[in-house]
């Protein structure tokens, strides 16, 4: 059987609201990171989640591919966009973004100052600066959602599942970010969804 | 006229490929980036290459988006695989890895730790360690490519397309990067290609 790993909060949540908004006949499996014991290791060499196993073994990772992924085994689901469409396009831009300028560039230097210098005294500049970056990344989201319930289409898409982890962590760094109206607006539209309300009590949040 | 807006020996050298892979009707203009008068600021307000746009103005950013975008351009091309497909799922899994974990996560602090303190006493340390960051992330790429010609699939796809742009930058790192073996025989079966040498000549490279 197909077998979803994610870890309870992670940026794995995106792929388990799917399997809820998409029915999927895909087992969960929560793992730990960054614990040696951890059985993430023995599935996938980076130690990351999600990892989807497929059922001949072969190992996905990535969001920007588990999440189409996932959306392309229910064919023409509104929660994605036809092949060679620019919608389908937008939608996977709007994912390439998040994990690329959001997750990597911002919140990790923000939560891992560690991986930024071996020197713990350049720290609090790392995670200072890391926050300028991230307000700059988020209030272009915040812009670009303005007259518009989701990022593509009217609709709620694969990228919006994606959208929600962020929108739920920039919702608990407070001040600068409290200001990001349309966000705050997401976010609730985000968890008034019956799937992202199974996939979050399946991960006791 | 549909137009790739680039800057030379950016990542966008890979769309650029691309358009001379896959014999693409689509002008290409290049731009300079990071100065306050580049025309690049009135087609992307993120002020980013590749920037995509269609012949209705719409614009398309992100690699994990104009990549597959171009290739679909191109139908049953063997440079990307069927949609729903696990190859193509594995392909863009590459291009995600690339542009997060490899490109945000590592090149950008080596080459701008400014945006990762704004304290210039920080600076070096940030380099430092994003050396180590980098040479993990392309590791991994240099194991999986032993006993493999291309990324995915035994051909050419639009993952290597990318990859040859990080190949290139790293091969000029020198160094520890330099046992890397798999990836400077990568490295040159990529400078071989026509496709490449007609895109690095357009660039001036």
């Amino acid at each position: 059987m197909t077998t979803l790993y994610i870890s309870p909060g992670a940026c794995s949540f995106a792929a388990h609201v799917l399997v809820h908004e998409l029915d999927l006949p895909i087992q969960v499996e929560r793992v730990t990171l960054r614990t040696p014991d951890s059985p993430i290791w023995r599935i996938n060499p980076l130690g990351r989640v999600p990892a989807l196993q497929l059922d001949d073994g072969t190992l996905l990772s990535e969001n920007v591919a588990i999440l189409p992924f996932l959306a392309d085994l229910r064919p023409g689901t509104p929660l994605f966009a036809p092949e060679g469409s620019v919608e389908r396009a937008q939608i996977q831009s709007w994912i390439g973004y998040l994990a690329s300028e959001v997750h990597a560039a911002a919140l990790r230097p923000l939560n891992r100052p560690e991986r930024y210098s071996a020197d713990s005294a350049a720290h609090p500049g790392i995670r200072a600066q890391a926050r300028v970056q991230l307000f700059k990344a988020v209030e272009h989201i915040d812009r670009h959602l303005t007259g518009r319930q989701w990022l593509v289409g009217e609709r709620f898409t694969i990228a919006d599942a994606y959208l929600g982890v962020f929108a739920g962590w920039i919702g608990r760094i407070g001040e600068e970010f409290d200001q990001l109206r349309e966000l705050a607006r997401f976010r609730e539209a985000y968890r008034a969804r019956p799937a992202v309300q199974r996939a979050a009590a399946a991960e006791g949040l």
